[in-house]
């Protein structure tokens, strides 16, 4: 893998001065019209072996082009406890970049999985499963559209040595050679080997690593700056693709009997009032405690509620809420997306959202919306939901690796009941804003909507965080079941 | 202050729960309808005495109301050092909420004002300037149509203790009270003392406090309630005031002979390139040295670069950027805001930029946009940019006390220059993304944008803050008066 990066490549000045200015100008063209023009965000890796030159590179290309469209996000490994509870990849979501725009990330989602297996703090095993989170998310990266740019500058052991002595001599210099550098140079065959394995590993089509050599500066320059340059331009000039009307590959949906587990589910179980109101009493009053045990402060709750127009999600929600304190819990309604979230991958305005520990999260509609109103109205393409399944589990698996319970409540009426709720929705006076002529149009496609339900049940339900199906033509019924499953949750994870 | 909140009031049973349910469905209406039409954000404060209910009322509006339109932030006093170097309300503007949404603060920005008066940690000039610092916030988030609601729970000091003593002797409280509360108890005059003065003098007619006695459930709760549903219904009733077409008070702009700062600049001031070379080189070096000295650890920079359309800007950041290491700055372009912007105060879309210390933001165009582009185009009325002014020099001001480094550039070139410059862009291929039908547009409105240039200059150079005027037909000249005004700031602040 290294072994052309360290074939001492050289460019002579010459050749370099000739170049270099023609490079600059197709570069900053290229950036204007990606600024001007471009329907995608850049997103550029600088990794490798220090003393190689990423500093360096860093600064050169904020030079060549024009530094008020580039983001530069210089991270550095960080403990996970500083996240505050929230999955290790929360802060590079924070810091994607919205389309139109550059980011060069020095220091990136390789660096801790690198550290810690050098460092031996990791096993191998846990390397391996880092690195297919990290084929995830760079192919969900792809996938919505983000050019994607990887180098790995390099240097031989020798020529890592050379650099710090030269470095360490200049009074001028000698402060950007730390002992930490000296102690890493010691670990270099280690270091040499998980890099190689890490790279190989997740060298994809979509975003394959590039292995510079460090070595001279001139080479380093040219070869990372002509990459990037034919990059953007073969994106600018590819024809923004249309969205794909191809079918599914399987059509999953429809079973040869049209039996569903939603047809299981039997809608009319009852409750009465008094029953209702002696158990809702006793469950917020298990949830209360709960969110105050001390084992709380350790974890935190994502609470999603899907279901059908009318079906009882907000009753359903502030019935949990009045459980809680009003500091330890956000709502957030999920509602059309605003210019700076569609602007970035789908899953980011769920991301910025994610609890710190202690805290719950309950969304009022979530990010399935993905697999079924914009399925349903083909908001986006079949391509884009047919994958977002695998990228929702994905999600909700970094969830709870992290301590978070994932809970998903489907709130299903049949659709008498729902008729039923409209129209007394539209006769009382106070519930009509809750009535408008899209949930009528919404109603129209019900069979549709419930081919994405069920899709999305059988794809979405994992063992971690399994799907909670709510007969909600009762409301007392509903409410405490959404209770007692919260609350049994949480008191199952103290 | 306090006398009215010590009488004892009381609501009895029976008329609470004949008004509760009333109180509460036009509660949730007045929401609901602001949620759908509302032109303005809520902001309400709780604060007062520990033990008065301050808790309990949050969870109860949030009961009452519906909570996914509704944030709550619980912020504690912390040291301004957990703020990496901002400003103390910083975090206030982070979580303003937008247009439409109902925002409850339990802990705000008279917290840490008054308790550390009370600890004597502050003398009484340090809270008067903070009180005053506290008026202009609030009166700009009026300005800014913020419907501010103040609530301060108060208990008298016999109150205080027997809430204590209660809470204490059962199981299921006594963790409610801790430590810190018996010793406030011990100081209550102390606090008392100050919060009536905080209070007295933080009672202004856009944002008046309501004192109200905590010590009956019910009659706290229906006050604060009927203030908040009147509150709402008389704003919603409002009828949103159409944009002000009122001359300014005083039209300060034209001085009887004509004779501006701007005139007084002599714009054809040069260098030559060999002594540019030279001295860029130099002052460059001077900067780098300047941000990697440990004492910049301390500090930041807050530069705004602003000027007429082709006067050089870009050019100008580049040349000091190029001299920094890209990990260290940010240049934030100001362009059209987002809609996430569009639904805040003005300066929102500025203060989510302020630096970290050690950091420089460099602003390319900037906040004074309110009193420049949109004073001239009307996009703001005559009332809105007539009060940036005094806005935009108290921002600043925070920045500057805050160990903030603040650079205003104004660039100017003549008329004739410019229209060399827009010609030229426009025969030269790889300029011509730089010019635009909008800079024709911008450049009929010349003399507007100098009166407008003008009385900026005049209002917002402070004795902190200077604006400094950047004589910018020759790049050369322009380049190096920027870079030496901010290499000799940072330096100074060494």
């Amino acid at each position: 893998m290294f072994e052309s990066a360290e074939l001492g490549h050289k460019i002579d000045k010459d050749r370099y001065d000739k170049e270099e200015p023609e490079l600059r100008r197709a570069l900053l063209k290229a950036q204007y019209e990606l600024v001007k023009k471009g329907e995608f965000p850049v997103v550029i890796l600088i990794g490798g072996v220090d003393g190689a030159g990423k500093g360096e590179t860093l600064n050169l290309l904020n030079e060549w082009m024009d530094p008020r469209h580039i983001q530069t996000n210089a991270m550095r490994p960080i403990p996970p406890d500083d996240l505050d509870g929230r999955p290790a990849m929360w802060r590079f979501w924070r810091a994607l970049p919205p389309k139109r725009r550059i980011a060069i990330f020095v220091g990136s989602w390789y660096s801790q999985p690198l550290i810690s297996r050098v460092y031996g703090e990791t096993k191998s095993a846990k390397l391996d499963q880092e690195i297919s989170d990290i084929l995830r998310f760079e192919k969900m990266l792809a996938d919505e559209g983000t050019l994607l740019l990887k180098f790995w500058l390099h240097l031989s052991k020798d020529g890592q040595r050379k650099r710090f002595k030269k470095l360490a001599k200049s009074k001028k210099t000698a402060w950007r050679v730390s002992e930490t550098d000296w102690k890493h140079l010691g670990m270099y065959k280690k270091f040499k080997s998980v890099s190689q394995h890490l790279l190989r590993e997740t060298s994809t089509a979509e975003a394959p690593w590039l292995v510079v050599e460090g070595e001279d500066e001139r080479y380093r320059s040219l070869t990372i700056g002509t990459t990037i340059l034919a990059a953007i331009q073969r994106r600018l000039d590819t024809k923004s693709k249309p969205k794909s009307d191809a079918l599914p590959v399987v059509d999953r949906a429809s079973s040869i009997d049209s039996v569903s587990v939603l047809d299981r589910l039997d809608l009319d179980q009852k409750l009465e009032k008094d029953a209702y109101d002696d158990e809702l009493a006793l469950l917020q009053g298990r949830l209360n405690l709960a969110s105050r045990n001390r084992r709380f402060e350790k974890l935190s709750v994502v609470a999603a509620f899907e279901g059908c127009d009318a079906a009882g999600k907000g009753g359903a929600i502030r019935r949990v809420t009045q459980a809680l304190d009003a500091r330890k819990y956000d709502v957030i309604p999920i509602a059309a997306p605003t210019d700076e979230e569609k602007a970035r991958p789908y899953l980011w305005r769920f991301w910025r959202h994610i609890p710190q520990r202690g805290r719950l999260a309950i969304f009022d509609r979530s990010w399935y919306g993905r697999v079924l109103v914009e399925r349903v109205e083909k908001y986006c393409g079949v391509p884009d939901w047919s994958r977002a399944y695998g990228e929702i589990n994905d999600f909700e698996e970094q969830l709870v690796s992290n301590r978070s319970i994932v809970l998903k409540f489907w709130m299903q009426i049949s659709k008498d009941e729902q008729l039923k709720r409209f129209e007394e929705r539209e006769k009382t006076p106070h519930k009509q804003h809750k009535i408008t002529d899209e949930d009528w149009r919404n109603r129209e496609k019900w069979d549709a909507y419930n081919v994405a339900v069920c899709e999305m049940l059988d794809r979405t339900s994992t063992e971690q965080a399994p799907w909670k199906l709510i007969a909600a033509n009762d409301k007392y019924f509903a409410r405490l079941e959404v209770l007692r499953t919260m609350v049994e949750a949480v008191e199952a994870a103290l």
